[in-house]
């Protein structure tokens, strides 16, 4: 997989990943420890909520995109650390079953003002289900080293 | 614990939760599923590493704010809906026998412009270690039900 640099990146360059298949397991598993609401750990109790059935936690829905994130093809930025996360819609529940794809868009790239071996990449990241309804929606701001210069 | 409406919330109004202890087999377990990059899996690897020692997925501490926010004291928002996440930072990485309490203020309301019946709350979310270290900071965007009017 070819490794980019922050002048590699260009507005609209598009990555994707996935299917990341959704288990009811997982879903219940998941819950149990983070968000033990009835609607995402109790099959027959979430039958009557508001989501009319199993919905994952929206931060198992996050977790899932920190897992698929690093598996975006075809290439992959040299980031140096990750600087936020915003505008985070979570749109559609999760159900079991769905499958699950990531696509990340450059939105936009900026030079480092106080370090020129860097600069700021930010991307719009969505994560769709097998009916191309958004599950998540959000922008992630990354720290993308700059190619080395050439010594002569 | 009291429930409180719209009406109730007022800026700058404090809950907190907390301490959640995170063990070094849960920093671990985590990322194995979600985020295995040798810093959160691998002690020994992670000692080598730019944060010198095994750290938390962000996607784990984000876990603990949901785990911890429906046990936030000494009141209760009657939420309808969550409506997003802004502005989320992981200023400090989570270690292992890391506590963590959360702090939950009401930084804005506003009311629907088209529902009379509700309201939306804007919460400043900070997730803090026993040096009060801030590691995780966000604000939650959530849809709150109004006072329902008495009838007569």
């Amino acid at each position: 997989m070819a490794i980019l640099y922050f002048e590699d990146a260009e507005v609209g360059q598009l990555r994707t990943a996935g299917p990341y298949l959704v288990s009811k397991d997982e879903i219940i598993e998941f819950a149990k420890k983070y968000d033990p609401q009835p609607f995402h750990i109790d099959e027959a109790a979430a039958v009557s909520s508001v989501f009319a059935g199993l919905t994952a936690s929206g931060a198992h829905t996050f977790a899932i995109v920190i897992c698929l994130l690093p598996r975006a093809q075809p290439y992959s930025l040299r980031i140096l650390a990750g600087l936020g996360w915003d505008e985070l819609r979570l749109p559609t529940p999760v159900r079991p079953g769905d499958e699950l794809d990531l696509d990340v868009a450059v939105l936009e790239r900026r030079e480092s003002k106080s370090n020129s071996d860097r600069g700021i990449v930010r991307n719009q990241i969505h994560l769709r289900n097998q009916k191309r309804e958004i599950v998540l929606q959000c922008i992630n701001t990354v720290l993308v080293a700059r190619r080395p210069v050439a010594k002569i």
